[in-house]
């Protein structure tokens, strides 16, 4: 075995780099059973010559600041990534030929961190742009190191309009740390990519956005080289686009640019041929250069000024979003590595007073949810604290985002305001009645949702240190103040505002309904009807413990109220927690959002919704009368 | 009053019109209290040259087969498109001024379909236009007719890539009957746009995607009528995009130009003063050119051909997916209004049988699924029934559009294959783990879940009549065919496929798991244990009678295992109906896939997820021991 560091490798031996990584990307994906192997062959000549001369890393110490970053956007090419692993020398060649694709192996059919060099999951197409956007951002005003990010595309995923955000915003943030390699083999899944090898029609929208665009011949590895070279040079500001055009399969003439070998590993006898083809195995060790050190050590330079202590008075009237904001900048004087970013909403979510405060780590993503979460992923891969707003009913359009993140392992705060029907005359396609379920259902995931702004604070606080996706829904409307300042609010909790030795009732809410639970409880009690309210802020986690209490004590008689549609919201979510808890003779009234709303009041839309406090009431006493 | 149509109209009564329509948009949103009169006075010129001479337009019978297709991409310019329909005599001035953002009226803050005038839901930004390639789609292929689709966009939203996405596929179908026209007035809700008013930034993009561009001064009427007339001779083949550089606030000196008024109403004193600036009220009828007609009764020219009946033998192994593409291929013979589209992944969900048999019928969308939905929503809006499909994970990408087409009221027909981590080793971002909660909480949604091809091939014959997001969720490995053909499969109906009169237990399956529960009933058969299965097909409705009779006959025992999130899905659904049926002593296992997934065997993550034969046998036990 013969290991090459850095300026040493010449082309010839580039080239036997290039056949290694085609022969194991082969061999592995045929070993497995299942892989891409013509998507790998296309683009191994340009992973070869990014490897052994152009990419900073250090393979000994995958986490040292100055290295440089490779992200796999074309997730389906992993044999090829897995492949380059075992050229630099960190996975074995037994590793690739037992452990790709295997159940309780790290070598996954598409790339995810469980891997130490690999930055973000990919497999979604359109991502990993996006994503290695958000780990430029971070190098290029944050970290301020030299590092550089290199995304490989497919040309398939040139159809996901994430990537046009990817490069307006890598453009507008003049990103020329980030440069894109695109895979240009002409073939998707299923046949022809829309564009198929016109290379001017890439390059003319690339450069419309704002990249400086290097056409090369992608199996031309003198030609690879020095668009490599060029792009690492930077170019005034703008990220780098390279369209390589290539050939799918290549190396292997039988499958060479042809239709129906996508996503097809191989079978063994033709594996072989195709190896023979290639030379036969190799297990050349090659490395590149190693980044410069000494950077690490160096803290973030960032403005921080002194946090003014939020306190609110009890009764009054403070919207969430407000206290978001207020909570927002005290953390950002605290926690240097908190970031902020928005969709263009600033002013509607409170992110403007974070942004006014610490412009250096606020990034505004306009009108772009998708590649707000990606940014806030990639900067999170870059050890920052990203908190990303905009209206709720908007970041469904990021789910996919979301999904991935978690995949990633990254821990992201999210931030929706104007939840609900609450939110009144703009009508329904500003109403957020699917978010709860939809991030509850993303694994790991917490959701949290304040009645009021001392709750907000601390819940903000508290997703600072929270693992995984974590998502904060926040009111329209001002709603009176309920908590002393420095009531703590722990993940998982719930707070019981309302309860007596003889309660006949629990009502439960979050957020805006939970003020309704309150004045139902009021009319209850005047009528001589105890009813226990509870606070129920933390979604998920959801606090079963006093959930079950409270079913005990009052019968089983549950009224749960929610802005948000019936399925998978909080309803959902006390429910499963009492039936997982085993509890039985349960009578849950349920109410939430079931039919199509329009536009009117807050106070309008709630009551025809079925979920403000008249309502709750009605149900608490048709519960009590046996319905 | 003065009705003035068609050629008459000369840019002078334009000009009065354009003032009429910047004072109606002020006049309602201060009457509302609330609404965007600055973002509709920018696009006042544009939208008043257009409808005065060059939307072809029976106002009289919106529903006319030739009529142009007006879409509102920016739909808070909603006092525009209202002062709009005021300028032609459909909505009365006392409307305007007493409904606008009222409760239980129909002129909603953000245009809906509860208008006749009104194809989609807009309001989330960078829909309407993918929305309209759909429309113009459908009058290029199927409808044939000569009519056009001018969609309104805002500058802002361009920096959604979904913009992007739908002016690619316009170039690409060569959509020359549809115009974008973009009201470029600098201003998004908090500050500058990522571009301003650099329309040659803009201009390349909009090229480099293939369309024609027109740049004209979007206050200067004779300039607007020449591009809105080059628009309407169509480009060779290629979109029309109009960029139009605007003033927000044009017309008002107080607030032109300003980034302190989007989004609010003027008060009412200054509301008098812009409209004594603009010349006071005015109440022309204005009504542009009407449509040949003749069209209407043309039916669309489409292939069919003889479908051979579907039959599958029981116990013989298929997978849903294929028997999707089978039952597609079938209906699309007996249908002409069927259509299908796909992301790119036709040969894995099986919609290439579709378009191998009907190409006339088949849109491929390549890899954007976001422009998918949208393309459907607006083939539905023509009278199609489209089916959309790709890998279920990948719909995720498309939720806000799957929400907004819930607001717009149309029958989408989804498909989502290869779900859950029975797919085995492409890992966790290919595996569909949260798309039964993200499609059980849109409003008036339908969830189906075949276990088998038979079930299959009903339900996706039942989706053809089916109102609303209608999703089937389909498997990626073939499993044993359950059903003899010619079962009927009714939405909001199960299967009881087990039962006796002395049955101790329930287990509830869907898609895969319901074959597990099948094997599990055996062995605890084999043990002395009575157990009934039901298979959930229709997730939602679920079918709540058999659910509640199932516990009651059982003891309340009850084990739901799905290869899905725990969240929201299969569990959910039934928890959901035995609470709300008023269901008391329960005892339910839910088994659902609650880590994070790697690669592996489709048997082996099952049996991970614990949601296989072994595990939902072992959690009966556990039941019935009292846990």
């Amino acid at each position: 075995m013969t290991t090459i560091t850095s300026a040493e490798t010449d082309l010839d031996t580039v080239a036997q780099l290039a056949a290694q990584l085609r022969v194991d990307a082969i061999r592995s994906s045929t070993s497995a059973g299942s892989g891409h192997p013509t998507s790998s062959m296309s683009a191994a000549d340009l992973l070869a010559v990014l490897t052994a001369r152009h990419l900073r890393y250090d393979w000994d110490n995958p986490s040292a600041d100055g290295n440089d970053h490779l992200i796999f956007s074309k997730g389906h090419a992993s044999p090829l990534l897995y492949a380059v692993f075992k050229a630099v020398g960190v996975v074995s060649d037994e590793e690739l030929m037992t452990g790709y694709r295997r159940f309780g192996q790290r070598l996954q059919g598409h790339p995810t961190p469980v891997l130490p060099w690999v930055d973000v999951a990919t497999g979604s197409l359109g991502q990993g742009l996006p994503d290695g956007v958000g780990v430029a951002l971070a190098g290029k005003y944050l970290d301020k190191l030299p590092f550089r990010v290199w995304v490989l595309c497919g040309d398939s995923e040139l159809a996901e309009g994430s990537i046009w955000e990817a490069l307006d915003k890598a453009s507008y943030y003049r990103l020329d740390n980030l440069v894109a390699i695109v895979d240009v083999n002409r073939l998707g899944q299923r046949g022809e990519t829309d564009l198929g090898w016109n290379l001017g029609a890439y390059a003319a929208r690339a450069e419309a956005f704002g990249a400086r665009v290097l056409t090369v011949d992608g199996h031309d590895l003198t030609a690879v080289d020095e668009a490599l070279t060029a792009a690492a040079t930077g170019a005034d500001g703008r990220p780098t686009v390279i369209l390589a055009k290539t050939v799918k399969g290549k190396g292997f003439a039988k499958v060479e640019d042809s239709p129906d070998w996508h996503g097809k590993p191989f079978p063994q006898d033709m594996a072989e041929r195709a190896v023979a083809e290639l030379g036969g195995p190799r297990h050349l060790t090659v490395r590149g250069p190693i980044p410069e050190t000494g950077h690490g050590e160096t803290p973030p330079a960032v403005t921080t000024r002194p946090a003014k202590p939020i306190t609110y008075e009890i009764g009054a009237k403070v919207a969430t979003r407000k206290a978001y904001g207020d909570a927002l900048v005290a953390l950002g004087a605290r926690d240097p590595r908190v970031v902020a970013l928005d969709g263009e909403v600033s002013n509607s979510t409170y992110a403007f007073e974070f942004a006014d405060a610490y412009p250096d780590r606020y990034f505004e993503m306009f009108i772009a949810e998708q590649q707000m979460v990606a940014a806030a992923t990639g900067l999170e891969v870059r050890g920052y604290r990203p908190y990303a707003s905009t209206f709720a009913a908007f970041l469904t359009r990021a789910y996919d985002f979301i999904r991935m993140a978690s995949i990633s392992g990254v821990d992201l705060r999210l931030v929706g305001s104007h939840a609900g029907v609450e939110i009144g005359p703009d009508g329904p396609s500003q109403m957020a009645l699917e978010d709860l379920a939809m991030i509850r259902a993303v694994h790991g995931s917490t959701v949290l949702y304040p009645a009021d702004a001392t709750t907000t604070v601390a819940l903000t606080n508290a997703m600072a240190g929270t693992p995984g996706i974590s998502y904060l829904r926040t009111t329209r409307g001002s709603y009176p103040v309920l908590y002393p300042n420095g009531e703590t609010f722990p993940i998982g909790g719930s707070k019981v505002l309302r309860s007596t030795d003889h309660d006949q009732v629990t009502l439960i809410g979050a957020g805006v309904t939970l003020h309704a639970c309150l004045a139902a409880a009021a009319t209850l009690a005047e009528h001589g009807i105890p009813a226990r309210v509870i606070d129920a802020y933390s979604v998920k986690p959801i606090d079963s413990a006093t959930l079950a209490a409270a079913a005990a004590a009052t019968g089983g008689r549950i009224v749960v109220a929610e802005d948000h549609h019936p399925e998978g919201g909080l309803g959902s979510a006390v429910i499963d927690s009492l039936i997982g808890d085993g509890l039985t003779g349960l009578h849950v009234t349920h109410l939430a959002v079931r039919g199509m709303p329009g536009s009117g009041t807050g106070e309008e839309l709630l009551a025809w919704a079925g979920i403000d406090a008249d309502h709750i009431t009605a149900a608490a006493r048709q519960l009590l009368a046996g319905r």
